[in-house]
């Protein structure tokens, strides 16, 4: 962690930013190796380019975030307080030079707070910590990588569950529910977005809902799950029929798990991110289906599970090693139902790893 | 929707509010019924004080939106397309009139979004839309009540597997595995938070983390958690002590009921909102334990799980007839454990109903 404070501070440094507030549970999970969700109360780090950090929470947070290692200045405020005060004084007591240069995350940071923070420093011009915090956790370490290999299994391993929950007239919910319990079991507390699990036509929506739909012979099956494990996040679609599959789904399967296989062989340190939309989004295109893949090849993945570096393809930022992202592409059809094959892509100096590995190939279920 | 929309700009008249903007889920929800989560996509609702409103969303989720009932102008845009630019074209064929004043989500629009809003309309002063957002959903409805009941009732079945779940030797992950797959088979699919189930010491945190720890006869048990249902949450917490308990674990729990009861009572149209908090804090702090109640007595209760209206101390707002919220005091040890005991609750003509009703005396589980 103080590693990266130091990189932090190196670029404040160049970039003549005094101050840089950051607020996201993400980024400060980053810096201090503390994760919580404080929900609507207020918790940030201040990091100086020339004075020691400041670490700002609820006081009932405090202990687990020393816990957590943080070792350097930490105000645990009560509700009746407030924070942005006691934020004011602490760092009145540093006796910085003058602040001409803020950053904080603006795309996160509220409006309110943001407010607030430049109430700090009024003759601050402001600027973006996402320029660097984005950039810096592209890259992940091997620490973060192992976890995320983790975090992948544990993903292949709510596949496997639920792929052995199916039976005639099971519902949606019923092997939902039966995923998230087996991955509870593990010690899995939390899933890195809501399970989904869609049968026959309800997979034709790239976001459909599960509901009481029940199984029938015939229907796709489709899984898109995640768990967050240790502060990090995974994410695995897979698409099965069940029982006897039609030309037509077999056709899609073929021509979505194609543009996959593609977009993955392409994946390598220095190709052009927007390439691999574009490769996967050519081959569905060239089978008839351009109109039935509505979103963005992928997503960047780690300790969000939309992170950067963004898939679209109008990305120019090269891969590097270190990088770790989906690749997922679908078709949809809101009669037949939908396919999407996603694996978790980490970069490597060779070319790619994927980091889930549940098998891609058709698969009919008996 | 429509009767709420039109409130809104029955007060963006008298406010001379020409343009609101509105970007949180919740309150996109409140006005168009339809709930989704974007992720960093925009997804936008914008009123007009003398316009037809226009709903701005990912493409993909477009034909959900006019399912769920929206029938204004909406704009779906693809993942290469700028939202921000779609929406100022089509607020140009309204032809307004001069904006002079917005309001948008000041406590929860990132700046970047705030500064892409402002971007639309630069002579525009900038007001809190939330002002008015916040005491319009601080007041629910029959239809939003009957929801609330529902969820709460749903809640309290939580509990009840919970409590049926214990023996010796349980981990804290299995009980909340159990928890969560009996709720989901019953159609619940998403928590309205990290369920929390902490045996012994662990409960002596306000905000532990389940994990492996094992039930040993003389734990206290606490059991936190709640659901969402059609976009409504509920919460709950009961604690219960496994097998014997000692003199000081049933001091802790009578405490904490007395305080809990004593604010309860006190619940009715007319109270000041911060007298409920500092009944029940009267109350521990005369037992002793003043310094081991280290939070709120409790929070609003809606689409949020935290919203309106605050229940700090500090409140001088008068409780009416609608409203909904926590009231959940509790002891915090951390060597014996924690007590926590929560209700939802909704301020009806004559004083208070409870929407959660798992019983509270306590309970030794065998």
């Amino acid at each position: 962690m103080r590693n990266r404070i130091n990189e932090l501070t190196s670029w404040m440094e160049e970039q003549q930013i005094d101050v840089v507030f950051l607020n996201s549970t993400e980024n400060v999970f980053y810096l201090t190796n503390f994760h919580t969700d404080p929900h609507e109360r207020l918790m940030g780090l201040f990091i100086f380019q020339n004075a020691e950090p400041l670490f700002i929470l609820p006081g009932m947070e405090k202990q687990q975030a020393i816990e957590a290692g943080w070792s350097s200045e930490i105000i645990g405020y009560a509700d009746h307080e407030d924070p942005w005060q006691l934020a004011k004084e602490a760092i009145g007591k540093r006796k910085l030079p003058e602040v001409n240069q803020i950053a904080f995350e603006e795309e996160i940071l509220p409006f309110r707070r943001s407010q607030a923070l430049i109430g700090l420093f009024p003759h601050a011009q402001v600027s973006s910590a996402e320029k660097k915090l984005n950039y810096m956790r592209v890259i992940k370490d091997q620490s973060e990588i192992d976890i995320m290999r983790k975090a992948a299994d544990m993903a292949d391993y709510g596949v496997k569950v639920g792929v052995e929950a199916l039976h005639q007239g099971v519902t949606e919910m019923e092997v939902l529910a039966t995923i998230e319990y087996e991955l509870k079991k593990k010690g899995i507390r939390e899933m890195s977005f809501s399970t989904m699990v869609l049968f026959g036509e309800k997979s034709g929506h790239p976001h459909g809902n599960p509901g009481k739909r029940s199984l029938k012979p015939g229907d796709f099956v489709l899984f898109d799950l995640g768990v967050v494990l240790d502060g990090y996040t995974s994410d695995i679609t897979r698409t099965f029929v069940y029982q006897g599959a039609s030309d037509e789904q077999e056709t899609l399967y073929n021509t979505v798990l194609k543009a996959q296989m593609a977009s993955l062989e392409a994946s390598k340190p220095g190709t052009r991110i927007g390439e691999l939309d574009q490769i996967a989004r050519d081959i569905i295109t060239n089978a008839g289906y351009g109109d039935r893949f509505p979103h963005r090849i992928g997503h960047g993945l780690g300790i969000n599970v939309h992170e950067f570096p963004s898939m679209s393809h109008l990305n120019n930022d090269k891969l590097q090693v270190g990088m770790t992202y989906t690749i997922e592409p679908g078709i949809y059809d809101p009669n037949i139902g939908g396919v999407r094959i996603e694996d978790d892509v980490l970069i490597t100096k060779d070319g790619y790893e994927t980091l889930t590995s549940y098998p891609k190939e058709l698969q009919i279920i008996k």
